[in-house]
């Protein structure tokens, strides 16, 4: 079977020092019982983390995939995650005007703030599907609702894939049964891969964090890895923690945290249709006293891991970047606000010439001053500074003078590229992540629809 | 030689049918007289013009070009252009924050509207250099003010090339006497190849207008190829006519100008620290009454070949983008102002998939209704309309029912691509012009520098 061994080929070096990532997990039903196969049949990245993290089973969730076939064939592309009742849920979702009906459909759900089950397929967007999206959505919503014994806006649908093309909602409908009552709670390596699109490796987050004497933990899993920008970048992410958390209190935590993470990666500018970032609590795991604010001291050590969680995966969503070869964090420091700094940051991490020099090794940082230049804002020629990595290749509005070209070409050859500049015109700072631009995204994005 | 050996292979293509320009120009002076060579070792843009047009003397105006060595090595890289006394003159520059210390003197210097030399560089930008930076421009304009006997103020300079890197101007002091004396009425090939980086063809335009009785003439030349977005898209764009129009009146026509040509053209989102359009004026051609005001309606037939010429070069600067290998045209109908159907058209004509679909040859019209989404700008997705040229795929918000994959498929092949989006939310347009995006860029780009 070509695509399996494609799989297998693809995970090779991801799975190189762990033997447990090669281990197909047992799956509990028969239409998930196929290895996961990526989702593609390009390399994987590079910059694909050597180890994949091992995630536990959290108190409420199970998770359960299948082969609906709605566009790829041989692999998984339906995920559902039975949820316990009254889960809590937060989400934040991407600001295009042109959003997919699922994204519309969360939306509204979100506004009861409980969840019983998530829908996620790959391979069809189900955007830009007029009265066809919302029927699709709708339909899907309420068969699952049935199965469930649970109302159709405890049902939260997100599709990723093609634009524009009708989703073929009864393939879902047909296997849905069998996915929901196969679902099992170890199965986030199969969750992961199955809301693939042109991902090279699954990307799976875990912290586990201490709210007054109960240990919980939070899990998440996201997909890439084109069309990745602020505001949102992620395109789909869900996060499940058992911490017994309010849905306002979630979403208050959610939104401050997607600042440093989804919200400031870029892949190439492009902001997708259907991106969503949902946060499950379940609240079944170790007993705590409730928590009813965003602020709550308790919470302390709660809000540093998931935004830890949150930014693993969206760093994983950069290094799988398409046609990413290396990974670029770039801090902008000297601005005259937060916001113009990150804007400074995002014009240098969107630049086509500044990321093809990435990708070519080059130290050529005067396409980076460019960068700064074109953003709009506030930047004092005269006094700007750019560093790569710890070598200052410009200091005072020219050429450093102890400047080692030999030694700047070095650095760049490696997996990580950090570039800074201080930009001289008052004291905020933003970091924002990116990717090289390279031969592969034009060889993904030539042909992926066709 | 190498180099000259590309220079004929990379010529072939725009000289196929034109024996003309194949022949090269005689050259008066010494320093001119290699044949000139273009910048690169890329091959020739497919979409480089089938024929050069003929520019024919502009009383008032002489250009030499010459080789400064600068970084070019048997090709001229400096071009000079003598101007009669009393020349008007007209400029606007790039809106960089980090612009380059020739664009610094080119402002302070229009003040004055006069001059009566123009010194352009290739293969360095003299941008990010410092006090250097400033240096190099005064000590040329110094040098050469000396030979024309003309203040310093009234000699015109810019620049072209890397960033960062200090300009050896002594190497264009060494040479500029011999250039400026050599300097021909007739030398417009050359002078357009002098200031090629990345270009692969030299860019050419020329009308005749009636201005009263008189017929002037109004030449122009540029260069691109990368790096290049409103505002300005240019980098580097000159143009001449004997007609007689004082520079407050010259300046007004230039800005209305540019608006529909180099300030509605994208490569690739990058704005150069150089972008220079400069508008010269020798009143050495037929006579005609003062013009005093921009909309006296004797200028409407200047006004109009003004125009053409800009966006004639302007677009010569696209079809010349690096990699290019299609022209696209994205009008956005139906926008609440004009300003938000521009910015929607440079949201879809800057969007790296859009333009790797088409590269592709895919119509991937999702990838339009997602770059429309990430404007910002008001767009109702349920009345979106999509076509690409004749063939409209999108209506009403989904895929229209009519929609004949087959024959946009076919229409993709073609060299030149229309794509119109109409966003139901008002009544305004606006058209840009950009070119695809392909693994060409990425080659050119990754290694420019080193």
């Amino acid at each position: 079977m070509a695509a399996s061994k494609k799989a297998k080929a693809g995970a090779k070096r991801a799975a190189a020092t762990s033997s447990k990532a090669k281990k197909p997990v047992k799956s509990a039903g028969k239409s998930a019982a196929a290895a996961p196969a990526p989702a593609d049949a390009h390399p994987v990245s590079p910059l694909a983390p050597a180890k994949y993290q091992q995630l536990r089973p959290i108190a409420g969730v199970r998770l359960g995939t299948g082969m609906a076939g709605i566009k790829y064939k041989n692999r998984t592309d339906l995920l559902t995650v039975v949820l316990a009742p009254k889960t809590q849920v937060a989400g934040v979702f991407t600001r295009s005007k042109t959003a997919s009906a699922p994204v519309d459909w969360c939306r509204k759900s979100l506004r009861q703030g409980q969840a019983r089950l998530l829908v996620v397929n790959s391979g069809n967007a189900n955007a830009f599907t007029g009265a066809k999206g919302v029927e699709a959505v709708t339909q899907t919503a309420e068969a699952a609702s049935a199965r469930i014994d649970a109302p159709a806006s405890e049902v939260f649908i997100a599709s990723t894939g093609v634009i524009g093309e009708p989703l073929p909602y009864g393939k879902i409908i047909n296997v849905l049964p069998e996915v929901i009552s196969s679902a099992a709670p170890s199965m986030w390596m199969e969750a992961a891969r199955a809301i693939m699109t042109t991902d090279t490796f699954p990307k799976l987050a875990t912290q586990q964090a201490q709210i007054d004497n109960a240990r919980v933990t939070i899990n998440g899993i996201a997909k890439g890895s084109g069309m990745i920008a602020p505001d949102m970048a992620t395109m789909l992410s869900f996060v499940f923690t058992d911490a017994a958390i309010p849905a306002p209190v979630l979403q208050a935590l959610l939104e401050e945290g997607v600042r440093d993470s989804f919200n400031a990666i870029t892949v190439d500018s492009d902001t997708s249709t259907s991106d969503t970032l949902l946060l499950f609590a379940t609240g079944k795991g170790g007993q705590h006293d409730p928590v009813t604010k965003p602020n709550d001291r308790r919470l302390t050590d709660f809000r540093e891991k998931l935004f830890a969680v949150l930014k693993d995966l969206a760093l994983q969503v950069v290094r799988d970047g398409e046609g990413a070869r290396k990974l670029i964090h770039v801090t902008v420091t000297g601005a005259e606000t937060r916001e113009a700094a990150r804007r400074i940051a995002l014009s240098i991490a969107n630049s086509p010439l500044v990321k093809t020099a990435i990708a070519g090794e080059d130290a050529n940082w005067g396409r980076v001053v460019m960068a700064v230049g074109k953003s709009g804002e506030a930047a004092n020629r005269d006094r700007l500074s750019i560093s790569f990595g710890p070598y200052r290749v410009a200091h005072l509005g020219a050429r450093d003078s102890s400047y080692d070209e030999e030694k700047a070409s070095a650095y760049m050859k490696r997996d990580v590229i950090e570039i800074s500049a201080d930009v001289g015109a008052g004291k905020a700072q933003a970091t924002v992540h990116t990717c090289d631009f390279t031969d592969g995204y034009i060889r993904i994005n030539g042909a992926y629809r066709s």
